[in-house]
């Protein structure tokens, strides 16, 4: 319902609106549970209306996505400046914040739920949509990823820290939207540091991971988040295990 | 084509023959791929008989894949003996052995494709089935890893460990088989030493962690994938970053 004034919107315009309108719903609750009626409700138009901008549900909800999608990767984008520790640190605040917000749509998107249905049957096309649009998500984050490591051509080992991280950084925040009850800044915290851990694994075994990392280090500032987890981990690591 | 004596099969005998048939080709070609004809041939039997035992295809996937689900969860059984790394590692080794077994499948199946289906469409139900066994078998690793830790009433922040490295295993092994460009055992010990990483991440944060950690390390021997892993760790940090 819309009091006071209304003035006409031009198609590219009413299509925008409807779509941020759809995003915030699909957002808040898992979109099986909104429908069309309350999406028309919420933009203040008939049900006939909405159906004239978009054929149905499915359609409003994979153009919901893709402006989620495009807003999130514009989130991993960070300027190439100061250490990485840092950089990682702020990007992974913002990933978390995202899921923050866009919560029981992201659990339903990411649990393989892209099922929105008029019916019982879903749309062969819509899961390739979905799924397409995630795959384009995670490459971004790893093109983002490997530029600011300065690396154009990963080695197998390195391809692998980085992916596996990113599907670390997904499921990290899947499992914390159940129930919340870690404090989001120690998680923001903990990925980078899950980051170094992984890369540093993978370093303990392999040379060009080594030397790979070595270089990352040695820009750390000894405030940073990689020092800080290296300093308490030598704090923690019981005399008794090592060698 | 079957040559030879061809006995009666019963019903239940022919089913389970159908299933091994179908889970074999389902997982060595993606399973839209995978045609009843060619299920019918492989098991020597006609392609009406194949649908007297089963409605099409999509319930003879789902069946193939309930087999490979309870096949899983049994390679995640370990007995409760010797040191915590190593029996992660035995576990660890039988579930890389399982996704090379089944590659294509697994990729298909993970990559959210259990769209098997008999024209454009996709049955509601068997996404929710698929997705269903899938959470049933990280429930089952989940709950085996929590047995073997001695814990009843995980924290939060080991439940999250614990959750996101299974996520982690999954996606790892998912990367692994887009080009095999590792070898399977180096991969097996990396899990093991990504899972101890997590974990000291974790308890470099937490109290409760660091309890539980250095309950862990204390049984494990100088020997075992830990200790080495921390040494090594100790070789790499580069004192430069050290507080």
């Amino acid at each position: 319902m819309t009091t006071g004034m209304r003035r006409r919107m031009g198609v590219e315009e009413r299509r925008q609106q409807l779509i941020g309108v759809a995003l915030e719903l699909f957002s808040h609750r898992s979109p099986d549970d909104v429908s069309i009626d309350e999406i028309a409700s919420a933009a203040g138009i008939s049900r006939p209306l909405v159906y004239h901008y978009f054929p149905g549900k499915l359609s409003l909800y994979e153009a919901a996505l893709k402006r989620a999608a495009d807003e999130l990767a514009e989130r991993f984008v960070e300027p190439h400046e100061g250490p990485l520790g840092a950089r990682l640190l702020r990007v992974t605040g913002r990933f978390l914040g995202f899921v923050d917000e866009h919560g029981p749509g992201f659990s339903a998107l990411m649990r393989g739920g892209p099922a929105v249905s008029a019916g019982g049957a879903c749309s062969r096309d819509t899961v390739s949509t979905t799924n397409a649009l995630i795959d384009s998500v995670r490459q971004a984050a790893y093109v983002q990823i490997l530029a600011h490591l300065g690396v154009t051509a990963p080695p197998a080992r390195l391809e692998l820290v980085v992916r596996s991280w990113i599907s670390l950084a997904e499921s990290t925040a899947l499992i914390w939207l159940d129930g919340r009850r870690i404090p989001r800044a120690e998680l923001e915290l903990q990925l980078v540091h899950d980051f170094a851990a992984l890369a540093a694994v993978s370093a303990a075994y392999d040379d060009e991971m080594a030397l790979l990392l070595g270089r990352i280090l040695a820009d750390e500032p000894s405030d940073g988040p990689f020092a800080d987890l290296l300093g308490r981990l030598s704090a923690l690591a019981p005399a008794a295990v090592l060698p």
